[in-house]
């Protein structure tokens, strides 16, 4: 089993929490005396999890680098769903959004949409599996441990999993520069939404599979939002629709 | 004068473009082809800027690790403007949306957040002076060249701006996950939106100054939007209004 190491507070909070992970032990620095850290170390022992304090220069260590307010948690990667999984998790079609990632390749966007979809009411992340940002620690830190509450899904091939989701009966929107202005759109769920890279936009390939395509209205000058705040500003409208 | 490099295409056509500060040389890798860094070499030569062509060990070795894409601006620090001159800007108040930080201090999402007010079309953003993250390289990074195009305004006093903005007639709006959902909140320009750290939200005194606290409605879980998304989802709704 590949094991990782996860920084910080939230994050192992997070995934003590949600107890969908195995975890192997939580490692504390004996320097560390916030409240937040103590109550973690309880809610860690409540869960059978194994409690280590170390000195600071151990745990430093240990962190190589990483930004870790005096927490390590070792555990397994996180748990990923295949699509039919995530779509027997759905209570209700009818109140579903799901976010697709298309050529998103930097792990802190990724952490980030991942985040804003918890926040947000969508319950499912789709990414393909490569020319893709994958769940590294790096992209799980900047989800802030909502990585343990959104389904992630991995799929080889983007344009099956839209169709295969057409067939359940969701529509496809596509963020597209060319789109219809987004508050002039009404959505209908289940909705899948996709999402492209920022210099790219969605392949063309993604772009005619969607039934609907989607622009953010922007003033002046020809750049556009981060990926990362484009998907909140859809997330947002589609979440008035849950 | 202090100098900065700053790195990458994007931001060395935006300062370029803009014209605001000036700029004392274009470093460009021999070994780059991109036909958008030959474009970007004759934009600057058309600006009366000095360009040099260097090996790609020569640029690594100024990037200091930086990501560049062979490119490399050395210029003067970003133009800020004082609230006065800030103010004397805006063509029409009635169509006016400022931004002010209170407690954001991470270059990142400063950045982030000034991009976002560039697309969405706030024209200001108000950060303390002291106990903020400046206009960093970092921040101009993320920024995308944002800074280029929105009016930075550094101040000793978040509380006192507040007080002169409500005498020139701007409403105060306040991030605040206790506030009125956000699609229920009837703006009113000029405005002035104030975003608080992730963590600790806006302080008690910011607060207290307001005309109306905003909330972002969150489904399920206590985590919070990051700091940027939050921006970006409220600019997006008040650009409704421009």
């Amino acid at each position: 089993m590949p094991i990782e190491l996860l920084y910080g507070i939230n994050t192992a909070e997070e995934i003590l929490k949600a107890g969908r992970r195995r975890v192997l032990r939580l490692v504390i620095s004996r320097a560390e005396k916030a409240p937040r850290v103590q109550e973690l170390a309880g809610l860690a022992r409540r869960k059978g999890v194994t409690v280590e304090f170390c000195d600071a220069r151990t745990l430093e260590k240990l962190a190589q680098g990483a930004s870790h307010q005096g927490v390590i948690i070792e555990t397994e990667p996180p748990v990923k769903l295949n699509l039919d999984q995530a779509l027997d998790n759905e209570p209700d079609l009818k109140k579903t959004v799901w976010a697709g990632l298309d050529g998103i390749t930097d792990p802190m966007n990724l952490g980030a949409i991942i985040r804003s979809a918890a926040c947000l009411g969508v319950s499912t992340v789709v990414i393909p599996e490569r020319r893709s940002a994958g769940l590294t620690p790096t992209a799980q830190k900047a989800a802030a441990g909502a990585v343990e509450r959104v389904n992630v899904v991995e799929v080889v091939n983007l344009n099956l999993t839209i169709e295969r989701l057409k067939e359940k009966g969701f529509w496809v929107y596509g963020m597209d520069m060319g789109g219809k202005p987004l508050p002039q759109v009404e959505f209908t769920l289940p909705a899948f939404i996709l999402i492209g890279s920022e210099g790219e936009g969605l392949h063309q390939k993604t772009r005619e599979h969607c039934d609907e395509l989607v622009s953010i209205p922007q003033k002046g000058g020809v750049e556009s939002l981060n990926a990362s705040n484009a998907a909140a500003v859809v997330f947002y409208e589609l979440s008035k629709k849950i």
